[in-house]
């Protein structure tokens, strides 16, 4: 029998998972990853702390073409751009970026990774020199440079979720004045109100210019490559560097070329082995919609927890393995100057909109017992389900322990138990950690008697 | 209907507790609790931190008579040793520490929360004016008194459980010189050896001097007041000031002289409802023996977490109410220095013991993902039963976010989760706070390669 060749397209962060996984699994194969762009298996989410200055641009890459090829046999071709991929006749073509040639790759089995791109204003400047994403190591790289270069005093970022949260972080770090332009009255969309409140109050107490419900119409510039200001919604804002997190979409465009299902947020779908509705065709990471594990219904939920397993699961299943990959909480977590925020599960808005009757419940309390110095609040959220008691969601928010404590929720969540479990748990208590009571357990107990 | 008298005996933790929830579901009974010493309601756990400085003593006490009196609607008696419980006429005899009389006090529903005593050497110079234990209110002030009054430069600490290692970081942080003995050749008896050497590492790092397989035999005193040194069974130690870390045995008599059951570790035994072998007397806390959740054996763990959980249970039914109280994991934390400790659940030998055939797993990985500076080594053991793969223990240490991450565990062995449960969860990543993949999954992708 011939060598199965098994070809994975992107090379971020679900395809280097997938292919590394594929070789494993099936020795023999032939393992072979086009990446259009020209690095590989890099660490989009410390793109933030690479900006700050707190992580070195050498160590945002986990593997290079070298690397993986050497440590898992898998072959990297670079400035490779797939296509267009032929499942009948079960070849892709690839344009090499260097010759302008298209050239034909047979494959056995096909694995996208296509992962997804930052969402635009589509508006005139957006193109500029100091106007900037955050999606690849390249954009992190230019804008680094940029701000190194120019050493603008200020900066206005354009969208307040989680990377618009860590990128005012990140540069006022950097000794910047921020001006953070949000659609909404509170920053982080997905989390419950109270979480949302603090985080908009955590941004003003350092130093950051929050505007609600501004929504950026364009930009005035001040040359062809220069933006100076931006033009929103209820007011104009001079800007010497601009950054827009408007969130992402999925890179769904070669899938569904080739009849591939796609969803309704525009992501390909596939089963839990991570097959699409074309045979031999895998895909995995932020192309890819996603089942919520409370729901089971589809969301897009691009995170690189989910890329790496969806990732090695269509590895797996590609290499002949039987893999499964059941779906995802979208638990979330962010550092936020000297806050930590972590969500998983639903928000209540979520569970409304999924027909569950919900109810919340909110505690503050102490991160440590009230006598040890050191510590600081912390607020539980937890959203149930009012019928089941079941717990559908939790924010965990506060200055230390709140994103660990929001995993324990997490596997409660996932694992479907009842406010009524949760305060059974035998927790470790010591002092420097938590008070006698857990945040957690105390949070559960006020949802209990919520319940009556 | 005449209202309900309820006595509870004993003011540290769990009677403090019991006597709070009774109060308060039983609004018209008349509750009284009744403590030998002079204090209530504070927290041992707390005692090392007070020795150290970090914490204030008056901090120490969350309840004053007054207090629990104005808050909680519970009267108390100081100086009130009870003496005798009469089950078939439900009296209790008290002697009044000051004028010596001893008082007939009738009640309807008894609470027993009369605690632990640290076990002794029972040798002389046990009394002397520099040696202590650590067990009370007392106990810390007339330490805290010596070390602030003599300065000594150095101390010998008996005993290597965990209140011997936070003292010997407590001690160290007075800038005194520690030496500590310890009967077997490991610290942290309870954990795995792993985690036992790493807390002797840490122990020797920090500039303590660990003697392993060193009992204490008696002291030589230098005044009848005043050890000069311990004599142990391979040497002999100087010491200004002495520490006897021995552990602690249940005060079981007063309960066993009225005939209540007690255990094979000498705790008294309770059903799920916290009532004792005789009606109408509850116990609770450290006098106690627990069921273990993982074995449903006996076991003796006088930890706060489980005081307060049962006292709370033994309140509420005191008082009428229908509370249940499962039983425990002996989650233990502790901070030792830089470092933290976590175990939960059975240790391999306990579960030999019990009849488990184990697989063990242990993984060292970094905190946070590896391009992030701030992070430390973390270590994950997992304890699984080899035929059911159910995760029977799991000691969690290293640097930051141990001790969450071992409550997250904790959760998986209280529901009696698989290994191959934990390597589904979604838990949440950002760079400050986790590698992509968390330790916990580390670990658990280990174990199942483990099983096969």
């Amino acid at each position: 029998m011939q060598a199965k060749r098994i070809l994975v397209v992107g090379g971020v962060a679900a395809g280097p998972s997938a292919a590394s996984k594929a070789a494993r699994v099936d020795p023999a194969a032939e393992v072979i990853l086009f990446e259009k762009g020209g690095a590989i298996s890099y660490g989009i989410c410390e793109l933030p702390y690479y900006i700050s200055g707190e992580v070195m641009g050498e160590d945002l890459v986990v593997h290079t073409p070298e690397s993986l090829h050497r440590e898992k046999r898998v072959r990297v071709r670079l400035g490779s751009c797939v296509e267009e991929v032929v499942p009948h006749r079960r070849i892709v073509r690839v344009r090499d970026a260097e010759t302008g040639s298209l050239a034909e790759e047979p494959y056995d089995r096909l694995i996208l990774a296509t992962g997804a791109q930052p969402k635009r204003l589509g508006v005139r400047g957006e193109e500029a020199d100091n106007v900037f994403f955050l999606r690849s190591l390249s954009d992190g790289q230019r804008m680094r440079g940029f701000l190194e270069r120019e050493r603008p005093r200020g900066a206005l970022i354009v969208g307040g979720g989680y990377i618009g949260m860590e990128m005012a972080d990140a540069l006022r770090s950097r000794g910047m004045g921020v001006t953070l332009l949000h659609r909404y009255d509170l920053p982080l969309p997905g989390f419950e109100r109270g979480a949302r409140e603090k985080a908009r109050e955590t941004l003003e107490a350092h130093g950051v210019e929050f505007v609600p419900e501004a929504e950026a119409s364009h930009f005035d510039l001040r040359a062809p490559e220069r933006v100076a200001r931006v033009i929103a919604s209820q007011g104009s804002y001079a800007a010497e560097v601009v950054l827009l997190s408007l969130g992402v979409s999925p890179n769904a465009e070669l899938a569904e070329s080739c009849g591939i299902r796609l969803g309704r947020h525009g992501g390909i779908l596939v089963d839990q082995r991570q097959e699409t509705s074309r045979d031999n065709i895998f895909a995995a990471g932020d192309c890819c919609e996603v089942k919520n594990l409370v729901t089971n219904r589809w969301i897009y939920a691009p995170l690189a927890t989910i890329a790496s397993r969806a990732g090695r699961t269509a590895g797996e299943n590609a290499a002949g393995g039987r893999a499964r990959f059941r779906g995802a909480l979208r638990a979330v977590a962010l550092r936020l100057f000297d806050m930590e925020f972590m969500r998983a599960g639903l928000c209540s808005a979520e569970a409304k909109d999924a027909g569950f009757r919900v109810v919340t419940e909110k505690v503050t309390t102490g991160s440590r017992v009230a006598a040890m110095p050191g510590g600081s609040d912390i607020t539980v959220e937890l959203i149930a389900e009012e019928s089941t008691r079941r717990l559908l969601g939790a924010n965990v928010y506060g200055g230390e322990g709140a994103v660990l404590r929001g995993n324990t929720l997490a596997v409660a969540i996932q694992h479907q138990m009842r406010i009524d479990d949760l305060q059974d748990w035998d927790l470790a208590y010591s002092p420097p950690f938590a008070p006698l009571w857990d945040p957690i357990l105390i949070a559960a107990n006020a949802a209990r008697r919520r319940f009556g």
